[in-house]
């Protein structure tokens, strides 16, 4: 049995008595029935995941999983391809927006080469999981072979599992790869159906004429490619990327050994949802961050049935908008956790 | 010159040169521009508003006021009047949900007797600004008289300027009563002109037929008083609470003295919309924290033109959705000052 399968077979569904329970602990606490509205679904459901009615939140990774996307070279991005080893060297140290927020929010920031066409060499900080130099251009061919898109999930099912060893509590996804709003839109358009027109959108903040080009070229990849929609590894290798694979592979990993996981926003969804096509029980275990500006988004986050925690017009990725939402799922279990009952404060109940 | 008289002719527009500078830096962070979306906006309204281009946000505090309210006769709750008293203790003990998740997001929480029926003698942690043993039943007759309302709002500002004094950077509002969304809903109603069934709602958690009651006594409250809505103390004073006129000091206390404020739900707005009432440059100064869930505080929001920050669907009070607000506020202004620039990661710039 590959780690794949042996993963894919361990998924269970979430702990509905414990989530009852955590609910019943909740409508103890001196407030009102449910006046501290998803505050409380994110405590019972952070509790019916990780098993526990008094679980931890203490230990917070986010993963920034980066790589390569030969489609860039037809023009589908404002920046160059070589902003995304840059960005990697600004995320080792420190400066970009996911180190600022995930320390905002008390999480590590797991930096995660699983494609940059660049040779790092032995860089301090730095998680090698290459599987190549990029993907192959999606317009002209496959983006990857089958073998390679099973190796990036693996490589994110094997940090799942160094979560549960290291003590990681609650594990969140982010992303950097130049051109991978391209590569996203057509993993939805390929699943859904829809048109590439709606699902594709302005990504780093192309102008009119490059986000034509860029839906020609999406619609072009899915007719070369013909991308199978009942066989996600198919989607995923045809028009995926390396770094969707590797967030799609952590989010497998992270169910199969029930840890919280709190997806960002347009490209990591695209690899929430590869995961949610091969298991759909992987939905319970799934904390959709926020809403993106990106139109294709909401179309995602129907099918895997979650509805987003913050709205805050975020485009940005990297993981950004997991970190904030990780900041209120901690609040929520801190509610549980830490609020008093109405024996404890001495508060008269309210009649209902 | 009154207190009153002298903060409302020191409320000044905000610096709108400081805004565009602050955004402009935001410019320059290695993300593309405005990807961050609303951090953005709070970080650079942050900026024009403390009159600072690095600006600290260190030190944060809630102000819970709390209040009775004499309508509570009238059976316009699910709560005994008690839970007014108990909940303070509750407060100053620490067990509650503001306390919570105040510590959540570093911020102190202060609580204000601003007319409890109970007599706290030296009561430790506790701010003594009772102005009167509740509020009398606006059912009946005006709920406080015009020196009442002007003694609470007086009360705020000295608060706001404890701000100021203290080093507090950015303040919140929260509330405690018994009965105060019954006034809160009578506020929104006098000013909009609206029916009072389209701005009233559970509270609590009342059920149909005590809804259909709380709406009754509204409307008589508002046939009793004839609050005039050219007279925002008028409607504070005959249809408010002491602590909503508490709030609505702190607000325009924060703006006078260029602190901004994050004003919590669906009562904290009906003070917030007070202060915008009396001078509407304060609406420059207020962070919105949430969507209640609330019916009347979507009509109050748009009244003084704020987006809320987060929808989570929150209805305690207490200044709950306040301490979440400001965590997410403190991360669009650590983005500000701590990420890097495209010069200082080496990172190239995108084409617009």
């Amino acid at each position: 049995m590959t780690l794949l399968t042996e993963t894919l077979s361990n998924i269970r569904p979430v702990d509905a008595g414990l989530m009852a329970q955590a609910q019943a602990r909740l409508d103890n606490k001196t407030k009102p029935i449910g006046s501290l509205g998803r505050l409380e679904e994110f405590a019972r459901r952070y509790v019916a995941i990780s098993g526990s009615l008094d679980p931890s939140t203490a230990k917070k990774a986010i993963f920034t999983f980066a790589a390569d996307h030969g489609v860039v070279e037809e023009g589908v991005s404002a920046f160059p391809k070589e902003v995304t080893v840059q960005m990697v060297f600004n995320f080792l140290k420190g400066g970009a927006g996911i180190n600022v927020l995930a320390n905002h929010v008390g999480a590590d920031v797991l930096v995660v080469d699983m494609g940059i066409d660049h040779d790092f060499g032995d860089t301090p900080g730095l998680i090698g999981r290459k599987v190549a130099r990029g993907t192959r251009n999606m317009a002209k061919g496959p983006a990857m072979t089958r073998e390679e898109a099973v190796t990036a999930l693996e490589a994110g099912i094997e940090l799942a599992r160094g979560c549960k060893t290291d003590g990681v509590a609650m594990a969140g996804t982010g992303e950097m790869g130049i051109g991978n709003t391209t590569a996203a839109s057509a993993i939805i358009a390929a699943f859904s159906g829809k048109t590439v027109a709606d699902v594709t959108h302005r990504g780093t903040g192309i102008n009119d004429s490059a986000l034509a080009k860029k839906i020609t070229i999406i619609e072009q990849a899915l007719a070369v490619n013909r991308p199978d929609p009942k066989d996600p590894i198919d989607v995923l290798a045809k028009v995926g990327g390396l770094e969707i694979a590797g967030i799609a592979g952590l989010v497998l990993g992270c169910a199969a050994n029930r840890i919280p996981v709190v997806v960002d926003g347009f490209i990591s969804t695209a690899g929430a949802l590869i995961a949610c096509e091969l298991c759909p029980t992987v939905k319970e275990y799934i904390f959709a961050a926020h809403e993106s500006v990106e139109i294709g988004h909401r179309f995602m986050l129907e099918r895997i049935g979650a509805e987003p925690i913050l709205d805050l017009h975020l485009r940005l990725g990297e993981g950004t908008g997991a970190a904030l939402a990780m900041g209120l799922i901690d609040a929520g279990v801190k509610i549980l956790k830490e609020m008093a009952t109405f024996a404890e404060a001495g508060v008269a109940e309210g009649e209902y």
